[in-house]
């Protein structure tokens, strides 16, 4: 595996690779998993697909300055560029891009890709710009890696949304793969904020998980409506004492329309519920698509 | 040459013309020339210089409605399909792609590439969305055909400006080529909106040239300022008694910033003396860079 820092570097090592996999095969693929580092096991999983299905895999790891908000844990973000490397070599990466923000925005950026409506909500709401900052930084990385696809997981529902609406709009090349979110063991979606949580926010984080798995059982339960479902669900959150709910809503995916009534549930299904909770400072996500 | 109509076509037609040129070369290049259509002599030598530089030429014809403001001239833009194929196999092209509407925005576009800064000046100014709309659909025809060069002509060197500031800001893979303005034997710069000139509007339209030819004498003038060019250059352009100016202003190349000073004219070289000036209901562009 090699770790490059530069755009000169990454294109003309992933050249050589291509070609000389084109020496024994007609073509070659690269997956590509964007990332901001501090990898876990959810990465990993990513990673590990992306090498099954494509002959070289290229890990990026930036931490992009341009979607966190003046208020937001940019400087705190956790990362360990040791840890990372031999954990994406242990997966099977080939590369790893690891760029300075300088590398990346040498001059102030004049140009911003973005995604209007489906931006609007959710994490969009209370982290404005936030998605233009995630669609302009994977147009950067997709333009320096040129990947045939690219790995993303689900537990970011909104931003796999807002990533396949830019780049079937903008006729990008790249194929968006939606993965599973993976999970601890007792069912937190991993993430790199969760080494924030101190060991009772850790415990009562679980509770998240716990309402999505609730809710085939209240879905069934007769006279059930989108509004009685929603304080199932804020209720069920709430039970857990250190939980703030940011927001908790039920909405179609990947248009993310709400969603009026059990019907149109029903009806117009894949239905996205997703959640963000704060504990103290550490806002968590987490959501289950159903149908 | 092959006329392709459909994203799939062009995809499909220039991977097997890339793999057969590979047969013999290391590698191939692709040259692309993206055009409104209504092709004349100046797109003839993109195209032919495209040709000279490439393996491979591609133009493309679409008429973008989205860079056409609402008052603006999308329906009676000039098309004429058959005519532009016959230039451009005449000039070298190998392939030209010419999509349909529906083609290009199956769907409401909910994606914008926005460039800040440098499109509220000039003609940004008067077409407030335009370069949005050259931006976003250039981002689609770059990622639709995958040139390694794209060719644009210096008449609209704002337009230049622009997509050179987002496809280095995107780290876009593709080389921009600025190419010299082709005129006509009296000097007026070829435009596909030429042909909405009148008789007698067409003759005055030469005040434009005419006007920027005159700069190096006025600029060797003792004692002359900014201010004092800027009038020469409106009083010039006045004295053709149809022409109505939009604007007529002197800024550095590309970054468009104004220009305070004479001191700052021989300091800050490129500048660009940017004309837009209407004959009737025809809105003319035209430029020069000093330095």
């Amino acid at each position: 595996m090699q770790a490059l820092h530069t755009i000169n570097d990454i294109r003309s090592a992933l050249k050589q690779a291509r070609r000389a996999v084109e020496q024994t095969k007609l073509t070659s693929t690269v997956g590509m998993i964007p990332t901001m580092g501090y990898l876990h096991e959810g990465h990993m999983s990513l990673i590990r697909r992306a090498k099954s299905e494509c002959d070289l895999v290229v890990v990026s790891i930036f931490v992009n300055p341009l979607q966190f908000g003046p208020t937001e844990d940019f400087d705190k973000y956790p990362r360990d560029a040791e840890r990372d490397l031999r954990l994406a070599e242990e997966a099977g990466a080939d590369f790893v891009f690891m760029p300075s923000v300088q590398e990346m925005y040498p001059a102030p950026i004049k140009t911003k890709v973005i995604v209007t409506s489906i931006t609007d909500v959710l994490c969009g709401a209370s982290r404005p710009g936030h998605f233009d900052g995630v669609a302009t930084v994977v147009t950067k990385l997709f333009h320096i890696v040129q990947p045939d696809q690219a790995y993303f997981g689900m537990k970011d529902a909104q931003q796999v949304a807002v990533i396949e609406q830019f780049t079937a709009d903008l006729n990008s090349p790249v194929r968006i793969v939606r993965c599973e979110t993976l999970r601890e063991p007792d069912g937190l979606a991993m993430s790199s904020r969760n080494v924030y949580l101190n060991e009772e926010q850790r415990k009562q984080a679980v509770v998240l998980i716990e309402t999505l798995r609730r809710i085939d059982d209240w879905v069934a339960e007769p006279g059930m409506t989108i509004e009685k479902l929603t304080q199932h669900i804020r209720g069920n959150i709430e039970s857990a004492p250190l939980a703030r709910i940011d927001y908790a809503e039920i909405r179609t995916y990947p248009g993310l329309e709400p969603v009026a009534s059990m019907e149109e549930w029903h009806a117009n299904q894949p239905i996205l519920v997703a959640l963000a909770v704060k504990f103290g400072g550490t806002r968590l996500i987490d959501n289950r698509i159903f149908g």
